[in-house]
């Protein structure tokens, strides 16, 4: 008997339950029973596949499958790597019935989630994250895309898959600064909507860092529920849903100027949040103290919290000039009123967010 | 005063207008009620372009807006062409409150579509089809995409614009050979299920060659009337709209065995709905009859009833394997009992159709 944490996203016919557990790669009726047709292709990258493949495709035993492996990394989430996907899909025909499964991070779940929202105009797919960051982020809310040379996650869809199976055990493998990665995303939900679970974290970082199988999961579950909530309340992220872009746009500009997969998302991501929270503290909102449990909260989970010296200021707000946030040339951001009280605006001085940039790097 | 002739394609809170009548182009008010943001992208080709352009630039005066100018042709139905657009997109830092406007015929409407439905997750579009075919077929109905090498439409998603405005001026302009490719959808909705229609179109057939401007009008309505209600009742594609795929498998298969752009994509429909009628009549479905009538009104059309001799039996059945109306590794085609009564079944005698596929060519 294992404990099994069952969550629902609830989007009427698009919901879809996320799986959170151990050991459940090792349970193939798990993965078979939301595989509707009688074929399916798993698309993994060259890290996790030598790892966890073998165990999934023996889950699909009696259909027609392929695996495609990608090489490892955020550079290869480009339509290039997309039309291969495509290439490979139409040379083993595969047709509309098709199921995909990602088994990888947020850029094998990311990318391909794409694949299945455009292939034949959509077909089935399955998230298997692997990573801790997206296990908590990309695998819930339906976000699917690929990157643009001039930008992060311009092309792609919502769309939402058919399962979310969540195996702790996948984490034992995860390299220790792609594991914090993961808790700044974790970090993330209890900054922008979540007081209680941040003091959880404050408590209990140094069991997440050493890999304490309950506290993940913990972390794991919650970070999810506060995800799916806020998803289900706004799926196509008119208003509610840009609160989870909290330290997003800074850690875009991050990754954008540093080129990609230089400093992972999660680090830009931590690092994000530190300047949208020291923005907010000199527009008078986020108290000291406040700004500082954020800061030394990132800082214990060994993540960075100034950005990168070679990214002038300048290039800073023009790489924030082209975010998805912008709207009608005018930049919103998530700024903090107080830990666990987040929000999405566009009135702020200038001169204030020129002043945070002009901080001192790293 | 003008006689407007406005359907509503009703799909919740998806739905939107079809505008049909002359000198459309010339009221600025229509296109404009339906921006809503502070910028716009006409995406347009080199044919259609020079036509037409700055009647709809005029419209968009005080907004942001660029004109997007690709090369005219199925050829560059592309990922390629799609890229080029993102990346002019990007570079003109335009936000997802913009609103892409497709100006041209079924390529310039697919490519458009998807690059609305794709960029930033998703931003709107206006339809402004300048061919009959678009005018009937590709700007009713969602359906976006480009084509891959080794599939037509391999690639896009469902995606439905904000509007369609017909202007039918524009028809002034197309090619003959065009017109006919366009009258091959009309056709096409006459025979799936609409007898009526059809018996209108034997009877009117000279007055759409000569371009008659209510003739015209009248076939556009009751085609977009026709297709309208199919997308409503089902608009992706679970069942009734596959009806809509009459001569499309053995059409697709013309125009990626000829390479896209040899034959029109309606010579092409057009001789497969012949190849469909024919197999129909071979299993004892439809009557001599009703075969002759397709026949006969295809051939007055200035339309193909043969398929080109280049093309193999066996190349055509390696080329259907591969289409989209494959399920679960079981071709399925549009075939008919009568005029006006087409099914979807993949109960067919493999060997009637091989003996379809054996008929002279071309």
């Amino acid at each position: 008997m294992r404990a099994m944490n069952t969550l629902t996203v609830a989007l009427g016919d698009r919901s879809y339950p996320i799986y959170i557990s151990n050991n459940l790669l090792n349970d193939p009726s798990l993965i078979r029973q939301h595989i509707q047709g009688k074929s399916a292709v798993i698309i993994s990258n060259t890290t996790v596949a030598p790892l966890y493949l073998e165990r999934v495709q023996s889950a699909l035993e009696g259909l027609k499958h392929e695996a495609i492996i990608l090489p490892d990394g955020e550079a290869y989430k480009t339509l290039d790597s997309l039309n291969q996907i495509y290439t490979q899909l139409l040379q083993h025909r595969f047709d509309r019935n098709t199921t995909l499964i990602a088994l990888g991070g947020g850029v094998i779940g990311d990318i391909t989630g794409y694949a299945a929202a455009s292939y034949q105009r959509g077909i089935p797919f399955i998230q298997i994250p692997t990573t801790l960051l997206s296990q908590v982020d990309s695998s819930v809310g339906g976000k699917t895309g690929v990157n643009h040379p001039l930008g992060k996650n311009m092309i792609g869809a919502f769309y939402q898959p058919q399962a979310v199976i969540i195996d702790i055990d996948t984490l034992s493998t995860l390299p220790d600064r792609e594991l914090s990665a993961g808790i700044a995303e974790v970090i993330k939900y209890g900054i922008l909507g979540d007081a209680d679970f941040f003091a959880w974290l404050e408590q209990n970082m140094d069991k997440l860092l050493s890999r304490d199988a309950e506290a993940l999961k913990y972390a794991i579950a919650r970070s999810c529920k506060d995800k799916a909530d806020i998803v289900a309340a706004d799926e196509r992220e008119k208003g509610q849903r840009a609160l989870l872009n909290l330290g997003h746009t800074f850690g875009h500009a991050i990754e954008t100027g540093m080129g990609y997969g230089v400093w992972l998302h999660g680090e830009a991501v931590a690092c994000g949040m530190v300047m949208a929270a020291e923005l907010s503290h000199r527009l008078g909102w986020i108290e000291q103290e406040g700004l500082d449990r954020i800061r030394t909260l990132i800082q214990r989970a060994q993540l960075p919290t100034q950005a990168p010296e070679q990214i002038t200021t300048e290039q800073f707000m023009d790489l924030m000039a082209v975010d998805k946030k912008v709207v009608d040339g005018q930049l919103r951001l998530v700024l903090l009123k107080d830990i666990g009280k987040a929000i999405v605006t566009d009135q702020f001085d200038r001169n204030t967010l020129l002043n945070t940039l002009d901080q001192p790097r790293r």
